[in-house]
């Protein structure tokens, strides 16, 4: 098959371009790819080719080189991208430096400086709120309509789309027990989220307004929040999520960049509240995304959550992670935190899937209330693009393998 | 003087050598330094001029390779060093390589991977506690006797000793005010810390037992944990700490070896309740350290908080961190959390020093409930050395800038 005659409403065609980071059978050698079809493009080895002045920045080993680059050189290389996989007379040039995907090692696109996850879905907040806190007079905390919630997770664990996943060990506490027992999680759990990419980074000192999102932000991919329920309930009160989110957070190996997202640019849902002004969005363009998300159990699509019902939007998110004078650093991460929306096969969670356990799943493969070793997770989500196409978003795949016994002795 | 003549007693003398990275005037350059007395010495010129095979490690921007070098080599190092700054005949030889302190500026010496950020002092949690819930049962939740209860803090904002902080602004809510307002903290505070630094990295999916914490841990510094308490109190629930805590966290530029500490080495105190297996340190070599800390604002010494208390062990800590297969890497920084002893004198924060503002200490240049801008707060430290001596821990230096005004548009 030639490699420029992707077939017409691909969602991976050349209006899409994400990036990754790929290695060729038998080499270490890791380096920038663009994804065309099924077909990945030696980006450095294309620019090389054509002596583009870029040559430098997509001959790398992680895409860090081109985040810290800025806007207008990420404006600047997709458009030359996008001419040397669509002119016809670069066609010879291109060729040998496409490589089929099934081919190819894809590797973390990214050094992941700091990691931080949010709480936006009204959804899954009020529905994670009527589980965990029955008894509470309204199932939103009071903060929650002010502010996007949010909290540092481990940049160390995230790991690329493929990666298993070991069950974690922890301590749980049930309810009918007087102390604490030890062993892998019996509740583990995944978060379908959206990973949004600082590429520009700011000082110390200084605050990221809302109306510079898009100077700092370089693009977006999925991602799953593994999370070890039984362990979290026990052990967030007073600091919050820890060790039940920190064993794994696995991402895609393609970063969408936002250019590539123009069309599916909608509004957020309408504010209950008056926002402060440093995150009062009405005046600026806006920044919620129509991502449809697609959650599959060992290919069992179990939820669709529409990434568009978040309450908070990602530039809100940025700002607020720098309003107190927090800086940002290129490989910076952000999870916008579960995606569910307000149908019940939208939610993004097996904890509100099952209601925390109570509503089994039925899968062709038996009923669920939270993963089983084998288990395999995959994310996928595809956006409106230009004339009717589909962007679509690289996937996040992710199984299950059984904790490991012993590792500690005595435990 | 020459340099090799250190005073008696004094708390950097040749048993001490912490590492940290510095440069010259009018040089860019960043290389490794050994402190000796008030003196730096540059290791990687001292090893390439005795042809010592840790040149490479020693001659770089960063401790990181030293720290990733591992446990064998540390020692190793150490010898040479101790041999280098004590033997005469090489006094010749070394002397142009060692530098006046102040001549020298110094760096954060290493590059931070990810921060954790603990809750260990049983004094500290019950003072929180009681300031923040004073209707609970019990000024402790339930989970803190049964394991070392932390979260993840912002590694891009760690800083060295001596960088300035900049008053961080926020959404704050009077308990009298319908809604959050934003500005500037009003309530900024100090927290004591002690901070262990990894060096030897360990796989996804397994854990890292009591045993082997020295492995792992190549030295500690001093820690302070910057809070905003009108954000903090406003914003964690249920995530926990995170614009509160994420604008700035200094340390000190000099890195104790834990080689260094031996005769420091305590029994933590008796535990009120059984620990699970991972954690039970009763068959351990102690992994407490008697570090005798003082807290002083503008030169003020106004809390002296012993290190000895802390009922959570730097090695427990290292366990828990990875018992749910969660990875180590080299640049790991964990901090302590705030260190304070069971008397009014040993407390580590100001929150607990002033009873949350409620009884304002007294300084020689006027009241202090928080601080005030302009305020310098520079954390001590030192420990029981070989022979009577004293092991001195490098200083945490930082002075409090008003937040400017302006940077988010309308805020």
């Amino acid at each position: 098959m030639p490699p420029f005659d992707v077939p017409e409403g691909d969602p991976f065609g050349p209006h899409n371009l994400p990036y990754g980071v790929f290695s060729l059978p038998g080499s270490e050698s890791r380096t920038v790819g663009v994804r065309l079809g099924d077909h990945v493009l030696d980006a450095g080895a294309a620019a090389r080719a054509l002596s583009s002045p870029y040559a430098a920045v997509l001959s790398q080993p992680t895409l860090n080189p081109l985040l810290a680059a800025g806007r207008t050189t990420w404006s600047d290389v997709r458009r030359a991208l996008t001419a040397w996989l669509t002119v016809p007379s670069h066609q010879q040039t291109i060729t040998p430096h496409l490589h089929p995907l099934t081919s190819v090692t894809l590797h973390l696109p990214f050094e992941v400086a700091d990691y931080v996850d949010f709480y936006a879905s009204e959804n899954h907040a009020r529905n994670v709120g009527q589980i965990f806190r029955p008894d509470a007079v309204d199932s939103l905390t009071p903060n929650w309509k002010h502010m996007p919630i949010g909290y540092h997770g481990r940049s160390g664990t995230v790991v690329v789309s493929g990666t298993e996943v070991v069950r974690p060990a922890g301590q749980r506490k049930p309810p009918t027990d007087p102390a604490p027992v030890f062993g892998p999680s019996t509740r583990l759990d995944i978060e379908a989220e959206v990973g949004f990419l600082v590429g520009t980074p700011s000082p110390m000192g200084t605050a990221v307004p809302l109306s510079s999102f898009r100077d700092h932000v370089f693009g977006l991919c999925l991602l799953n929040d593994w999370s070890a329920r039984d362990v979290q309930a026990w052990e967030y009160v007073p600091l919050g999520p820890f060790l039940g989110k920190s064993f794994a957070t696995s991402v895609s190996a393609w970063i969408t960049p936002l250019d590539a997202l123009e069309e599916a640019r909608v509004a957020p849902p309408e504010r209950t509240h008056n926002l402060l002004p440093y995150l009062d969005d009405t005046a600026e363009e806006p920044s919620g995304y129509d991502l449809r998300i697609s959650v599959a159990i060992n290919g069992h699509v179990v939820s669709e959550p529409p990434f568009s019902t978040m309450y908070w939007t990602a530039a809100q998110q940025l700002t607020h992670m720098t309003v107190n004078g927090a800086s940002l650093r290129t490989g910076d991460l952000y999870g916008s935190g579960t995606v569910s929306g307000p149908s019940e096969r939208e939610r993004g969670s097996l904890l509100e899937l099952t209601w925390n356990g109570r509503d089994p799943l039925e899968l062709p493969d038996g009923k669920r209330t939270f993963l089983e070793d084998g288990d395999e997770v995959t994310l996928t989500a595809w956006a409106p693009g230009p004339d009717g196409t589909r962007v679509g978003l690289g996937e996040v795949r992710g199984r299950v393998v059984p904790n490991p016994s012993g590792g500690v002795s005595g435990r």
